[in-house]
């Protein structure tokens, strides 16, 4: 639901997610039903009425930050292939991501992800909000280079992906206050300046087990890691 | 590379085999290239000759269980539409399981996985055993029903991703000798029955986090933090 059309007992759904919810879903009123703003509130409503195709609920419970993480993981990827970019934000957001940036790298070998491309990502994205009953719509972006999409983060504690890297363990684990930060290479790896530049960045390698992991595979799994740890 | 195949310091590729080593990668004597048995040998070879159309590789290192976690991990999942399943085979493989069942659920709403189809998962558990660097092939199935999955196994650690469960701590780690045993729900998730079969037969129910997951995101995860225990 846009956060603007939410008052103080009643929510209206856009004509989109008025279709799902009374077509596909056949909600009549009085049938209860969950929404979010996207923006960490979560609401329990009940289909109140249908005013011209928009389905107006009225709200009965309210909640801050439902499904959500209680320290942000934010997710610095080297852009893979295509498919493997949407598998990433599929799986990436149920499991918490609040950032994800697929960063091109020396060996991408592609150019950064376009407006259009950007556009399809954040409808799975919302999908898979949705079907995670999350209440924050994670960030979606494509870094020309590495070192911008370094340069974007804020504070965090930084964690890279590395064969070299030791396991993660609880000692690693402190008590995390800023953003989780996670750095993943792209097919290939990153080569010794991206891997130099992350590690004068503060990211500490973690090595993620004795098999060879693909930049997808490897980032759910690192995803998984962190966010067990919070 | 078929066991019978390999004899004290040289092993035959099959013809399927020895095409991908000579025409995509071009291959010629003297190229170096790496070799298992999906039994547990991984052989570090020269490419010595070509006789009609099958490579020779002369065995210049042996390996046991290269790539192999220390521990098996099992995994017995509610069978999920097709698509999850190939996703979850794909990169479940990498993430070291050593044995993959999709079991019919009471919610699973489809027949176990016909041969055609488990041939299909072979074929993408060999190509992601390759790309992954590890040395044995997982088995795959689909038991009729969650019962015969169950009794199925033999000893080992069980857990059972489950909301209801705690988080996957340290102190959940024992030090793991049997294989490590995984139940994860069908999309809608076990139902009262199964659940109940599966606290009986000794799974610990351990949370993923406070979003929903479906069936193959909450695979990857599970995986994944039992991996990093070992």
């Amino acid at each position: 639901v846009d956060p603007g059309a939410v008052d103080a007992d009643r929510l209206r759904l856009s004509p989109e997610e008025s279709h799902h919810l009374l077509r596909v879903h056949r909600a009549v009123p009085g049938t209860p039903f969950e929404a979010t703003d996207g923006q960490g509130a979560f609401f329990e409503c009940v289909l109140e009425s249908v005013e011209r195709r928009s389905a107006v609920g009225r709200i009965v419970a309210r909640h801050v930050d439902r499904g959500e993480l209680k320290i942000p993981i934010q997710l610095l990827v080297g852009l893979p292939e295509w498919r493997a970019v949407e598998q990433i934000v599929e799986h990436a957001v149920p499991l918490g991501v609040s950032a994800l940036d697929f960063a091109v790298c020396e060996r991408s070998g592609r150019e950064a992800v376009g407006p259009q491309r950007l556009a399809r990502l954040a409808r799975i994205a919302k999908a898979a909000l949705k079907q995670s009953r999350r209440s924050r719509l994670p960030a979606l972006a494509s870094s020309g280079m590495l070192r911008s999409g370094v340069q974007a983060l804020g504070p965090g504690h930084r964690f890279l992906a590395d064969p070299e890297g030791e396991a993660f363990t609880e000692d690693l684990e402190q008590s995390f206050q800023d953003p989780i930060q996670i750095a993943v290479g792209p097919p290939g790896g990153f080569d010794e300046g991206e891997r130099r530049l992350l590690l004068d960045s503060g990211f500490t390698p973690i090595s993620l087990g004795p098999s060879r992991l693909t930049t997808e595979t490897a980032c759910l799994a690192a995803i998984s890691l962190l966010r067990n740890a919070l």
